[in-house]
């Protein structure tokens, strides 16, 4: 596939690309496109045209998620499934989300452009809402496509101009689906995706072949001592949160480097108080963000955590409250799909690695129903929800022709 | 002095606190009067009119520092001076200054009352300005007092509101001094003050005898490493900010807590940046204050931590800005009037303790300049600065007889 029709397969794509970058643009740089917004609805309706282009069969389901498909010559009941999801972050990048709609409909129009029909039928979804950046919901998209969508979770909910959730959906032509019903015709799901982090950049490679996405633990960890006056209280009768808390963060970091990959540990929030500079702080708030790809070790090591922590509490005479608000649970790649795409990378002589995504994606949603894996290209600088999000073109292309090698693998062959 | 008309002493504290809370009381509790406030002169009124009522002379100074005089019988050029500041903290306490003015005026009229005129000058000061709460000067009553005040700092400040500090002045009545003197008749300064703290009241003791006011030196650090994806960026790529505050924090506590009483340190506000749960934070502000009794070991103990700052930046890639925007030397008391306000707790059979005053206070900027030294009585929780501020009656009694008692010394002997 490297060489056939490049230049072709490269235009498309830069001009999807612009063209997508355009609706909700933000003046100052960057992009905002929430779910069932105008701009949202307008970049769908984009995207359908495109699929039409070629004579793609399109529709949406009730919520809003967009299908293009190609029905399969010999195995029409047998469907590859490619895509991602078209909203974004607030001021977020040009290639979160949207790269990986345009990455597969461009590879799967490619392939029927070169090769016709598939044997198998081969379907773009452009998926509604990944990024749960207008309502507190995330996944929208894929958990309808899949059909574990909560009607009930988001049925009240309103963005933060208070404008409804219900409302918005139906302005725009949708309504929550009667049922939530599961497609059984789908034998492969893959989706592309910027990386968002700096490793592939690191080593000089240019696709990320996704075996696993992490599982995540976060916390509220509320340290309680006694503010006192910083010149007339001694030491010994101190209870300083803020020095409970830093013995915490240290020795918890310090075990984690020692561990090193793919364990990852975050204490990204600390707010003491009253966080002034004359009183010994008799609170602190601060959160842990800990994910690793082994469920088990995942579970191992925070519990750890959590052990030293009450441990370090209980000397410092501190009360502490530990809330784990969320935790999601390492996914596993198809180990079929992952072969598949890496079998092709070998074979294109493309630069990889097979690695894990730290960071959460419809995938995740996915893979535990349908056999699902993930191409990566690098982010430069690592950077993304932020208008300075960006990859090289040259990476661009060559993450969207390792999708056509790797679709016509599985809807071709 | 212990037995003699302990009930008319008694009521005239109580009357004239009582009094004096209810100039600028808040309406939820607590007190707030603030330099050249209405309020503010009222109570300067108010005790200018309670030293006349037993034939003090009294004056302001040009600033607005009130003085009340009883001439010497014997040597009147030598005068023994005690009194304490007026002005209160935004919501402050009942105690914390005005007490201070109460004792002193208290003491000083119990004594001509019932010993007649002293042999040397008996004055008592009620000081405009200490605590800084409305304008950034801290100290402008007892600068004016000794001569040290710089006119050109305040000349062009405002309050929040964005009244004019000079305006506010001559609205009141008063100026600038035109040129800083410095009187030559004063033997003695004697302040007494709530502690602040709660080493009397864990201690079971009922007077502290200042023999020095601890220095200060209070620092901004800032550690900027990269703000990192919490997922996607693996532990030996970053450059976490927060790990570092909380290695340096750790370190720093340790330590401190080996060394103990009279050294106290505090890291009380901490402000990393985004301050989310899963950004790797990329800076971190923090302030470190510590205080000490000797000013070489200050600055020995200080300049220690900050070289270990710079190592554990250093050895986490992290770079460090150590500003140090608060240097105040430790203030010695004068051992002879220790001796005295001692010998006379001794005498009295007083419960006390010999002590430094962690807390800043008028004195240490008289001390320099004048035989000076403080007596402390105990605040219940150690807390000051808040409408819980309060200290038993029967403590405040004793402090005002250990008060009569030195002065005693001081003028007549």
């Amino acid at each position: 596939m490297k060489e056939a029709k490049i230049m072709e397969l490269e235009k498309v794509v830069d001009e999807r690309l612009k063209k997508l970058s355009s609706i909700g643009s933000d003046p100052t740089g960057g992009m905002t496109r929430l779910l069932y917004s105008d701009s949202w609805l307008e970049a769908q309706k984009y995207v359908k045209a495109q699929m039409e282009t070629t004579g793609m069969a399109t529709k949406f389901d009730d919520v809003g998620n967009l299908f293009g498909r190609i029905e399969g010559s010999e195995k029409p009941e047998e469907t590859i499934m490619t895509g991602s999801h078209i909203d974004t972050v607030v001021n977020g990048g040009t290639l979160d989300g949207q790269f990986g709609v345009v990455a597969s409909l461009t590879a799967v129009q490619f392939l029927q452009d070169k090769y016709g029909t598939p044997k198998r039928s081969l379907e773009v979804i452009s998926m509604a809402e990944e990024e749960g950046s207008r309502f507190p919901t995330v996944f929208w998209g894929s958990k309808n496509f899949v059909g574990i969508a909560n009607n009930a979770e988001v049925k009240d909910v309103a963005d933060a101009d208070g404008k409804k959730f219900v409302d918005e959906m139906h302005r725009q032509g949708f309504d929550f689906s009667d049922k939530q019903t599961r497609r059984d015709d789908i034998k492969a799901f893959v989706e592309e995706h910027i990386e968002q982090g700096s490793i592939l950049e690191r080593e000089h490679e240019q696709i990320g072949v996704v075996n696993s996405i992490a599982g995540q633990r976060r916390y509220d960890i509320t340290l309680k001592g006694e503010a006192n006056h910083a010149g007339t209280t001694p030491l010994s009768y101190r209870h300083d949160a803020v020095y409970g808390m830093a013995k915490i963060v240290n020795t918890a970091l310090d075990k984690a480097h020692e561990i090193g990959d793919p364990l990852v540990l975050t204490f990204g929030k600390v707010v003491p108080k009253p966080n002034t500079v004359n009183v010994v702080p008799g609170e602190v708030l601060f959160t842990m963000d800990c994910r690793h790809t082994d469920a088990d070790y995942l579970v191992k090591f925070t519990t750890e955590i959590e052990n030293m922590m009450r441990d370090v509490a209980k000397q410092m005479g501190l009360d502490i409250n530990i809330d784990l608000w969320m935790d999601e649970k390492p996914v596993p790649m198809s180990q079929d799909i992952v072969d598949t795409i890496e079998g092709q990378a070998k074979a294109g002589h493309y630069k990889y690695r097979v690695m894990h995504s730290g960071a959460g994606h419809d995938s995740q949603i996915i893979a535990p129903v349908y056999p699902t894996a993930m191409i990566f290209v690098p982010s430069i600088n690592g950077v993304s929800h932020n208008p300075a999000e960006n990859t090289k073109f040259e990476d661009l292309v060559e993450g969207v022709k390792l999708m056509a090698d790797t679709l016509y693998q599985l809807a071709y062959k």
